[in-house]
């Protein structure tokens, strides 16, 4: 056998997938039986105990992203963020145990071979595909992950928050991490009551940011301030949004403006809010053909802006917010559905108006 | 009398400068004798052997920018590169003795009390007015300038090269060293054969960067050559700019891409050239109302793109762009005028064309 | 009159101050009547409510340490931490109101004309004197500051915390931002429950630092433990106190040591606590010909150790210093004398076993 | 069989090896045949070209170092910094191909797992094993190597140049890069002219910095002025060298201090030597027990002083100094030895007087 399991870990022939038929406008989610994968001989076999549902994942069942699609895998399952515990390992695998926590991220692998990956920037190496789309994904519950490409789940973070963490609260962090702010500055987050925004606000006050928060509604507002908010901008009262937040950070604009929100207007005021040498953090992704409005060469020079991207965290990055979690300075909202509900589930996220994020139990079928 | 003279200098009563008459689009530039100014306590009166004709003040003298216009100043002077000698002090100033080299830039002061003043980034004081629209400008021969505000001129620089680094040398050092680019890593100019971008191109050989020029025809391939440029692309005769850029930087882009032309089009590709976490600086001015067409956030998401803008150096940066010239690593290239023939320079100027820069010999008639 | 006053303000011709006598080993402390100074023309004159007794004071009184001495000013008052409000303004200030809170710190002023001036770095600039040495300090009431070097103290914070901050909190705030910790990262303080390092630990804290504290005592865990360590080791109980540290700090050691205490023990063992990469930031003045025991070039390179010195933080450190006052986030911890008993909380603060810092309330005699 | 090789390349069961006997103060080395190892399934097989001679495999044959001995290991060869080309790979590998160019360096591999491997901090990381030390050492001809660990020789860079960089070469880079110079800052080398020194001469030159070489001798003042030194010191002929360094560096000091030299008093007047805020970088290794006698905290707080050490590069460090080669601003100097001569290289080096480095051609008998 080339893999190894333990005596006290029974593993199934078989486990249970949200797989998607006919990808496309009217895709269809059904739970399923598919086989167990075996791990080769880098790999690790994690049972997972739960899954996040993105609305990624659902562009990639529509088809709607001009990326790859999901045809070229034989469990269509989509998914990028699980936790749960290794249930068998290759056999060149050294650094995991049976029985040990484990979480997966949207990133699958990285070669560890080139530049960005010695340079903690191996999301971006062009052997990192992803999870769900070029691999299987954590609508699975039976999954590989190569065992160096594998989170670890500290003390302190139960399943259901980690799943989030794997992906948005990864995210979020490298923002935070790549906009060089300093404790004490501000930090203001376009999408605050968001998936990602929700946490982005905690992390940020971790780090002694000071947190203004953007979103609509009496509702996000109060999440907002509960989360750590110094104060909040509700887009739907209050007329001209940038200068609200300029005036709220002392009459000069923010340090930082991390964009969770995912629409064209928050990415055409983000450089509005600014002041000096501040900097545009882009992490929410806007319908394509959206430009940065403020994206004029004249206002770069005036104001010392600085615009940046980045997309979801290292493997560093990824531990670092599950030590935030470890520490009880991140607690992720989720909603929990049964495993025979991720169809409902799927469809719930894709009509919107959906609080913090949803994730899938396993380990309850109904 | 409230300032210091030397018995052994003769301050006239009266000097030349270039004055504007008529501004707008009909300007007219004029030759005549205006009072030699006198110092208040904090100034130092310089006598410029030369000064710089940027194409800035022709926009100042059009009136064509959303910006002060010089209406407010008795010496309707435009002009902020010049380099001269100390003649004059103020009865504070302990920091200048008469006879020192001297140089003024576009900055005409600043705070020195606020939190960019102390960061290095006075420039952007909001007390750091223009010389040349809210202070009478370096067209005039006899200048005062705060003597804290003032750059001394180091050994090994003439005058008519120190006039075009107080302003371009410092506006693209400035440039260079908030991109962060590291020794050995692609530096790319578009506009590389321009005022600004034939300094880059030096500077940056200076700092070990690998060079690439970006401009078009063979005079300007063979001037960037010779500056130190490792490979030049010429927009007259490349279909795919940036293509051909990426091509010749290990097929990966550039580190940075330093836009030191105007143009809408430099912009609108620049982005497409640099590589994983690769940098846009922001440098020349395009006209009003340009976007940079490859501002979308999923572009900056993607490939971790950096866009960040810069105005012209602080004294800190001056002083370092001094430094490379007085090493012989900078050495601008300049079209020297006699006094006389200051409005034919501003003509020559505002009819495009011109290679390098212009400036005007204070000590020569005609 | 060469400078402004307020007609609601009256500024008496004499006023109280700590004057040292005999300054030697045997020198003495009175508080005598001395002439209220005339601002020059740049500066303000500051009308103190509260002056900090700092440890230094006591080496200038004593002449123990090979720095200059006070001899050369006629009033010969120590200090260089005090809170008051501005009485007087010279002429050419306009930066300042009569009635604004003002604070003074151990360096005068400084030449914003040089390379360290221009880089944050004033406190280093070689024309940057200090006062109450050079100058006459903050145990006289009425005092001169330049205006461009005196800080402004924020809502919130009252005089009895500003003064320690402008001197202790400045100070450990610029060694934390050196040192270049970021949130998450264990910083520990040797000297924790000290007046530099219980003021350590609460902006360690405010930046998201996970903090340690190493100090001697039941009542210094007690405090420690208060103002946010996570951890504390008592040098008095534990045999091995780097390895007690290392062993808190995940097994690995910390990220940062802030020598906080001034015994050559702390700076013997602080390069045995950190972990590969780690920071031994000096901060506590030893006595003189302590070596750092630890700084063995192979130790240095075995682990990548970095030690790097500061001294008082600058204009700018103070400013972020205040404002994590302003918000709550540091309060220094007083003792409080009437101004007849000065000489009582020198000799206090002389005999050691000093809790936090002590002030002198100019508003009260007795 | 477990790994592939090319039809074309005829891989012999043997091969030659300088072997170590009697490790200790007597130590003998002997040139033998020795078996040729087979890849596992993560390895490479390397014929190497040549290899260097360092001191430090001195240091291990002696066994005066307290560190592991090689007895661990069947063919008792040492060496770490070797250039060849891949003969065959192990079954796992797909980023090699046999034929390709490849060398090796100090440390043998990592864990690709941890913090300090996801930093670029590998050569830190607890299972980065020594080669030569742990495993069998470039003094054997076929050597194996992991796949993800083994450096790529890039194209215009010799293999008797290719075997110091990945040892001397990253090193010395890797402690530039570390000290955060920019270009226009000075650069002083203790050691200039020694193996290390005389590469981090050419590489700071390379980076843009000005460089002061420290030596013996006007054989050695020859080669460093030709290598790119501004200045040089003679410390058998200047009384006090870090004055001489001090006006040589504007009369402030140097911005970093890197000591390639492995002398005491290196290491003692290295700390004079620097301007505010200087760094003093530990590059070579000095007789166990030195202390950095300049390691006095006031001195450190005086002047912000750093000191900060570190070890051999990266393989990012590693091949950013090769890249510095192949453009032909790195060229170290080499004495090349037949393979027969191995123990004469051997003992030529441990007499001391070797201008350069010593390297084996494994390709010529005698």
């Amino acid at each position: 056998m080339g893999y190894t399991t333990s005596t006290e870990i029974d593993i199934p022939k078989t486990c249970k997938a949200g797989v998607v038929e006919n990808e496309g406008p009217d895709f269809k989610l059904v739970v399923e039986d598919v086989p167990v994968p075996q791990p080769g001989p880098d790999d690790v076999l994690i049972r997972l105990n739960t899954t996040g549902i993105c609305y990624s994942d659902i562009h990639y069942m529509l088809c709607d992203l001009p990326i790859p699609t999901m045809s070229s895998f034989s469990v269509r399952s989509p998914g990028h963020e699980g936790a749960g515990v290794i249930v068998a390992l290759g056999t060149n695998v050294t650094n995991w145990n049976i029985g040990d926590r484990a979480g997966i991220k949207p990133a699958y692998d990285a070669c560890f071979n080139c530049e960005l990956c010695w340079s903690g920037k191996e999301t971006y190496c062009h052997e990192s595909p992803q999870i769900g789309i070029q691999f299987p994904g954590s609508y699975q519950q039976y999954l590989l992950s190569p065992a160096r490409y594998t989170s670890r789940i500290p003390d302190g973070v139960d399943d259901f928050s980690a799943g989030p963490i794997m992906c948005s609260g990864s995210t979020i962090y490298c923002s935070l991490k790549e906009s060089g702010l300093k404790p004490g500055d501000w930090a203001v987050f376009p999408g605050a009551g968001g998936g990602v925004g929700h946490m982005g606000v905690q992390i940020a006050r971790a780090m002694g940011l000071r947190v203004v928060g953007i979103d609509g509604g009496e509702e996000k507002k109060e999440l907002c301030m509960k989360l750590g908010c110094e104060a909040f901008v509700d887009f739907t009262k209050v007329d001209d949004v940038a200068q609200e937040v300029v005036k709220i950070c002392d009459g000069k604009g923010a340090h930082g403006v991390f964009v969770t929100a995912t629409s064209a207007s928050a990415y055409a005021t983000a450089p509005m809010m600014t002041r000096i040498s501040g900097k545009v953090m882009c992490v929410g992704l806007p319908p394509e053909g959206t430009a940065i409005a403020g994206a004029d060469p004249l206002l770069f020079i005036g104001k010392n802006l600085h615009i940046i991207g980045t997309k979801v965290g290292s493997l560093l990055d990824t531990q670092k917010a599950l030590e935030f979690a470890s520490r009880g300075l991140l607690k992720p909202i989720v909603e929990v559905f049964p495993l025979s509900k991720m169809p409902e589930a799927v469809a719930k996220l894709r009509s919107g108006k959906v609080a913090g994020r949803l994730v899938i139990d396993f380990n309850t079928w109904e």
